[in-house]
């Protein structure tokens, strides 16, 4: 990464009795309720309200394709950090890389694409270009 | 229960590692799922889908108060059964009696009040009397 | 509450698409998850972290009894205001109020019945002195 | 897939509220779940109760990579097919292709790796091989 690109954004989270399974660890399927936590407060901080814009607009963001791997578990009370990198944007879609962290391990890695569609029927649409521009802002 | 009456609706729910924690039983919150699930096919069994009741009357049900008692745990692979008995039907809402059992053991029991709503404004509206009239042949 | 008593342990949690189903609302199973993750951070506050417990003394925290009332719905994007008021402490169990809250309107109320066991036999066990004796605290 | 190849397995899954979220269609993460439910239920097909099996060994399976599409939404009540194919099998793990359909309609398509690890170090260790040879007659 350069010196000029901003740092990946981070989302804290934490691992409650609701994220485990019986390995005693956190459930596989939970990390992407992680990231997708991660990737609303990502929204947030460039002044995106996922509802408010639904409301406004009819655009929905949906995740279209995800890759992951998952390398170290997680364990109650662990406090996780959740990256937010995006890779690519495009008119109605973005590919982002995310990342759990616990202290220095790194959890799980992934490659998430994110499709903007029509709240009514999901067809693609254009991303509002208010938003793009900020998202601009983040790329490496 | 007379000899009269039916005896209460069974679903069956295999535990799943999405339904355990990491104290290697099933989470308490997802007994709610168990029983949502048993309640939608006890719906089901009387004709009613709820997608279809929604999009053709704009009536949803809702839970307006639950009441449970946790008695012994399930864990993975547990094939459980879970029951619906209606004790109570008012214009716009019910009261169900459901349990959950795995073998000859109940693990839990549950009084649970549901009402119909308007999906738009979420304020109470009738049942349909098609509906209630076949709930009615479950009272005890 | 007379003028002496604490105010009640507060837990903030967002409402993250994960949270909502298609009423477009909280799903009701899930406000039992954001009163543990409030119960675990009441918890924490008086010191005890549960996987440490654990580990230590084999204890773990169960829910033996949950009573909710949903009186409004919570949406995307919300800031609820999860609270924790214990009502009454016993050797192996306690009872404790919760409520949620989204600014000043009360979303749901319970009461909650909380026992302490072995986390292999399950059976009921004393709850640590120097837990309770923390927990007297904040007794109203 | 030749003509003595096996059909892939298959398991049926019905959306329930529990499933679905504000956008009215099934949350992305919970196709893992699915996922998993029938890739237990595939394993018990082939005589593998994976609590019996740890309880004997030790053992249990773990995923270590996921690679999912999301082609079309799922909606209430919606009855869902989920397969398992296995690809490719190791001796320590396996590499599986998993679909979601609706009626004739592709909903998701994946690439699963699992690994078989030790329940208490999570380091691999060899799939039992009377698993491994009851699995090898599912290969295409």
């Amino acid at each position: 990464m350069s010196a000029a690109a901003p740092p990946a954004f981070e989302h804290p989270v934490r691992v409650y009795w609701e994220d485990t399974d019986a390995g005693g660890v956190v459930f596989y399927a939970n990390y992407l309720k992680f990231f997708e936590r991660a990737r609303t407060e990502w929204l947030r901080s460039l002044g995106v309200q996922q509802q408010a814009l639904r409301e406004a607009t009819g655009a929905i963001f949906i995740v279209s394709q995800t890759q992951l791997q998952y390398l170290a578990p997680a364990r109650l009370d662990d406090e996780l950090r959740i990256t937010v990198q995006p890779l690519q944007l495009g008119r109605a879609s973005m590919q982002l890389a995310q990342e759990a962290w616990c202290g220095s391990q790194l959890l799980a890695t992934s490659e998430i694409r994110i499709g903007c569609v029509d709240e009514a029927s999901f067809k693609p649409r254009r991303i509002p270009t208010a938003i793009t521009s900020r998202m601009n802002t983040c790329l490496p």
